[in-house]
């Protein structure tokens, strides 16, 4: 095992300046410097493209490769659009080419309007013709049986083979609203901040129309990727994350072509972009009705959900929470480390109902300075609350503007980090009295003078959202987010929260990369002897515990003399799996029993299973009292090697109280490793045992998952339960598989 | 204890008609048939009132005393409104008098708009003139500190002395939307079947704001209890689920007076009525927020969501989904019991998130039956992916009606009772062709009839909701939701088949009615001596397992030789709280020890405690190996006697796995309350021990509750730990806690 592997992988400590991005992509060399403009690669290409061929296109108004034509004509794009077709001559007013080959023009795009059968050879025709990318519209590939999976293979050779790009197939297409390169036949998409990628095209038309009605902030790019069988989802984020007109990339996913690529990239992206994903087909049902539709694997949710947080991604468990956590990230600040939030209302029941969400979503509420409190109470008279909820309590009714002088001194308080207002704000002249609307308008003014000055970011949940008053519009124009949800307003804010203190911690986390292409388990993998397993895992660096490999009475006699203690005898034997089935496992055995209890062992082992060819017998002192933990990793079909902590015993078997992290990890994964398993609570002392010392715990898992990640060939490793209690870990078993072929690594 | 007593509180199991009410409030004798019309009684004046008089009327326009009578003028309220105020004439064009007994005419229901230590003298002198119900909105009462407690008490002195019913103080008032009788002054609120209590009025304000934007079906009365100085949650919801207008109820609350009397007019309300819930200051600080607001008490969040659960209540998280769901449930029939759900998309990435959101909530899918797939694939053709959730996959694109065809099969499929229909449905004429706009149309009419005839509810998600087609309004006009948000659609139907599933257990539940006050804990209690417990608890017919009370070193001996197995023996002292502390535990003593330990333990704990009086020592046999349980009860401050029920040890200790219901409860009940802790998973058996006999355990619960609910003075109850195995409950540790006067009852 190589230091230099492992420290490579976690991220460069120059703090404050994000590291030179590594290449994570591998097809990407414009990604080394997010800040530098760069010349324009075959992403550039794609997804801004100068040019746009339509293959399929058609003069018949129901076609796609009609409407598509009509569609950048309609969003105003400014550049070449070639018709190909081979039986027309001019449609919308446009010559057609015959083929790609005869447009006699650089082409960036091709958008293929074809029937699924042609695909294969009107891509290879495009890349042969200098096309950047295709975008793949038809269904009828790997999603819809076998002869769509051979389909989908031939064309997979054709990417493979020509280096293009390409978007899909079963895909609704892809949009740059900006330069109205709309492939996507949405209309009517405000040009803004957040880029999309999307599974499915409906979720596009869903994003939009959520935007719409959020008032949230448009899109920069949005791409359906359907099959993924070319560009990927890992591609896609690298490219959105240097894009300086991406504010936040939003992504939906049902399934990922190489999960661990997508980690490195989003870890990577998540340093100068927000991600924020929603995933589809997370349930067994779920996960049908994405099968059927684009022939993704979801994998296990709970090593996704761990590992996809590791990475830096901002996760929605609702789909009406992806625009409006995106447009939020998107155009807001997040806030500052180590400050914390401070809720504005006008009424107790909305106050109530705000501080209770946030409380439940893990958001600390800011203890406010005496300076403020005195500030306040001038501000608002006695009447108020001000204890953080602060509660205006009809000062502000017929006075809104106390709402800036409030802010202000909210916003001047050293441990306040975001302003959430909730309650009227914006309908006082709906509600109270129609002259209070020039007020309204002057407040909102401030408010957002008030967050530029602070740098602070302000949420607005306001019920006269719905009524679009103008000054919501000039709170939303000036990049504040107003929700008519006290629930979306609460999501927002925990994710400006979790985005600021992740920034701060960013050079303490991996970047995840891996040094070599994990086994993929194929079979049934090999169970390592158990003497084995124990060296493997030392040469980790890794603490089993003292043991021995004994092979008579009298050698074994003296190994439990020698350690002073009860010990546990355990037969080695490839032919034994289930050792206490077979008698082959003594507990508790002391040093003038060791030798009868040596030879009942081997007796009964052998009379038990007559073919056991019996290496040796293992002896190891018994484990203490202590907390039961569970420390083990595995290769994760999709994310690759993950490390897995959590409670032992009854623990695991009635809480299923596992996390997981990618390895190779760093000593602070590890550690919020810990804070999230409900075994935590236990590990500070409980009854009699004593507290674990929770650094050696941090240093265990970190070296196990430096062990896992640069281990080729290793499965699964189970170090389960170890049993600790203060400065002791002790791994009661261990278990190793590693892969058939590379057996030989663990022996 | 009475078995009468118990039974009566159990539902009565007259099957399908629901059981003659008890009266919940003792104040409202017309509650005792709700499906017969009643006279006109104090909450029908209070809340229908037929004439109104305005106290603190005037003539000023920024006053309440004069917006409230214009609110009443501009809603068109058809009865006489009379403005009350000695130093006016007329304001708005109506005479004014000098006072309420002055006006001459019978008053339903007088508004009080005057300061806050005015209200007392002022709702005396309403009564006196017969007034049958106040709206007091003043604040500057209990919420506002010692002064404000003071005048509130003598407020409530007038109350208790006249029994006029008094809405409030610290309100925003009330509404009977129907009849225009608008004393909250909200303009706009539509005429509906969700009635509404909330504990503030800008809560109101947001639910009127949440119906409007999704077009949901309106209000018929809503009220903002304030303080509840007089009428209470309990006593509205009574008087709710009476009214034929009302379809559901609406609750919003940040602590009750009377939590008991709540649950028990909920039970009964729940049958007639769906009853949802959201509650505000769960947290402690949002806590913060409503104590400082209207000087609630929220109580432990655990026991209200388990008690709550229990009595029927439909609890919302998120302030966004009360709307919503009351919404619903006010116009959509409950899935029948035994059906299932069928989910039909028109693109896989919706159907699996809707599939992903409808297993999180616990939400069963239909298997389909042959005969219904092969309509399916009839109408949908090859392309459409027929496992439910079904996915048309684009067949609908060009015609929006197969939708109906879909429908109709699936509404046909015996196992379905309810269709959640997820996409695009009603915007096909906004995305692929305008001429799809009749068809659509259509469609929508042909769904209603199918929804009709099938006597099944439909919900409908769609993109589109936000563009408010025509087809959309046909929808909702015919009682169908139409909602944007995949997640709120999925809430409904989560409801919808709890509702239908809860319904056809009615008669097993029990109506939590308790005939005796019980006992709020004052002081610390009384610990029972651990014979004295035994004593109690065994009177309540729970067998403890076998025990003894000796008083010499032989008598131990022989009691230890009588069980056969290995026995504790414990201290029984007055003095001696932590036994074990002092020496006064012996476990797994043999009988030929017996006698030796006794002394050894008289000695130990004499030295240790000199002052003990030790009244003998307990034997009992040594539990074996199981499942460690928890078991109690206990009175909560706000719902009175509870049962608790949970995994013992580690479970309890790091995942607090501890669930409650109000006490007596049901077998059905205690059957629920295993199924919900995570200790249930273990019941089964697991590692070497014995799967538990569930229908013992469940009558064990049952019992500690009959003996929490008909033993006055009964404070705590422990059987902790309880060790399962098989038929065997082996209570441990037996501890009672009385209340000092009842002492004399656990003796």
């Amino acid at each position: 095992m190589s230091g230099m592997t492992i420290d490579a992988a976690r991220a460069t400590p120059a703090a404050g300046s994000p590291a030179p991005a590594p290449d994570p992509t591998g097809g990407d060399p414009a990604g080394s410097d997010p800040t530098r403009p760069t010349a324009r690669d075959g992403f550039d290409r794609l997804f801004d493209p100068r040019s746009i061929a339509v293959v399929g296109a058609s003069a018949d108004p129901a076609k796609r490769g009609h409407q598509a034509i009509r569609a950048l004509l309609a969003a105003g794009y400014p550049y070449p659009v070639y018709p190909v077709n081979p039986h027309a001559d001019s449609i919308l007013g446009l010559p057609v080419s015959g083929s790609v080959a005869g447009i006699g023009h650089p082409v960036d795009v091709a958008l293929v309007a074809t029937p699924a059968r042609l695909v294969p050879d009107v891509v290879a025709e495009c890349a042969a013709a200098g096309v950047a990318g295709a975008v793949v519209l038809a269904s009828g590939f790997r999603e819809s049986g076998a002869a769509g999976a051979e389909l989908e293979a031939r064309l997979r050779a054709v990417i493979d083979r020509t280096g293009i790009h390409v978007v899909g197939p079963n895909t609704s297409g892809m949009l740059n609203v900006g330069t109205g390169a709309n492939l996507v036949g949405l209309p009517d998409v405000p040009a803004g901040p957040i880029s999309v990628i999307a599974q499915s095209g409906n979720m596009l038309l869903s994003l939009a129309a959520d935007n719409r009605e959020l008032g949230g902030p448009g899109f920069d790019i949005c791409v359906g990727l359907g099959n993924q069988a070319g560009v990927r989802y890992d591609e896609c984020v690298s490219y959105l994350a240097r894009r300086e007109q991406t504010g936040a990339i939003a992504v939906h996913c049902e399934g990922l072509r190489d999960g661990r690529a997508f980690l490195v990239a989003v870890a990577e992206a998540s340093r100068h972009r927000p991600v924020v994903l929603l995933r589809g087909g997370r349930s067994e049902i779920g996960q049908r009705a994405a099968l059927s539709h684009t022939g993704s694997i979801a994998g296990s949710d709970r090593v996704a959900t761990a590992v996809l947080r590791q990475a830096g991604v901002e996760l929605v468990d609702r789909s009406d929470e992806l625009a409006v956590v995106a447009g939020a990230l998107a155009t807001l600040p997040p806030m500052a480390a180590g400050t914390r939030v401070a809720v504005l209302s006008d009424g107790g029941g909305h106050a109530a109902l705000a501080a209770d969400a946030l409380t439940m979503a893990g958001v600390e509420f800011a203890e406010l300075s005496g300076d403020t409190l005195r500030r306040l109470r001038t501000v608002l008279g006695e009447g108020a609350a001000l204890a953080n909820p602060v509660d205006a309590a009809g000062a502000t009714d017929t006075d809104p503007s106390l709402f800036a002088d409030t802010v202000d001194a909210l916003m001047s308080d050293p441990q306040v980090g975001l302003v959430l207002l909730v309650g009227l704000f914006g309908g006082y002249h709906l509600r109270f009295d129609p002259r209070l609307r020039d007020s309204e308008n002057r407040t909102a003014g401030r408010l957002l003078e008030l967050a530029g000055a602070h740098g602070i970011p302000l949420v607005v949940q306001s019920c006269y959202a719905a009524d679009r008053p103008y000054n919501h519009a000039m709170l939303r124009d000036g990049g504040v987010r107003v929700l008519s949800s006290i629930d979306h307003a609460v999501r927002v804010v925990a994710a400006l929260y979790r985005r600021g203190r992740r920034l701060h911690t960013a050079d303490q986390r991996s970047t995840l990369a891996l040094h070599h292409v994990p086994t993929r388990p194929t079979g049934r993998g090999q169970v390592l002897d158990e003497p084995a397993a124990r060296r493997l895992v030392e040469r980790g660096g890794i603490d089993v515990g003292p043991w021995r490999l004994v092979g008579s009475a009298g050698q074994a006699a003296a190994a439990v003399a020698g350690y002073g203690r009860q010990c546990a005898l355990k037969v080695v034997s490839p032919q034994v799996v289930h050792k206490s089935d077979v008698g082959g496992v003594r507990l508790c055995v002391t040093a003038d029993r060791a030798a009868d209890e040596y030879r009942a062992l081997v007796e009964e082992v052998s009379a038990n299973v007559p073919a056991a060819d019996i290496t040796g017998v293992l002896v190891t002192p018994m484990a203490g009292t202590g907390t039961e933990l569970l420390v083990g990793a595995t290769v994760d079909p999709i994310y690759g090697p993950v490390v897995a902590f959590g409670g032992g015993g009854t623990l695991v078997e009635a809480v299923r109280d596992v996390t997981f992290r990618a390895a190779p990890l760093t000593h602070l994964e590890a550690r919020e490793m810990l804070d999230e398993t409900t075994v935590s609570r236990l590990l500070d002392g409980h009854r009699d045992v004593a507290a674990v010392n929770r650094d050696r715990l941090v240093e265990l898992l970190v070296r196990v998952g430096d062990l896992v990640a640069t281990t080729p060939g290793l499965r699964e490793l189970d170090l389960n339960p170890v049993i600790a209690a203060g400065d002791t870990l002790h791994p009661v078993d261990v278990r190793v598989v590693v892969d058939t072929a590379a057996e030989g690594s663990g022996s």
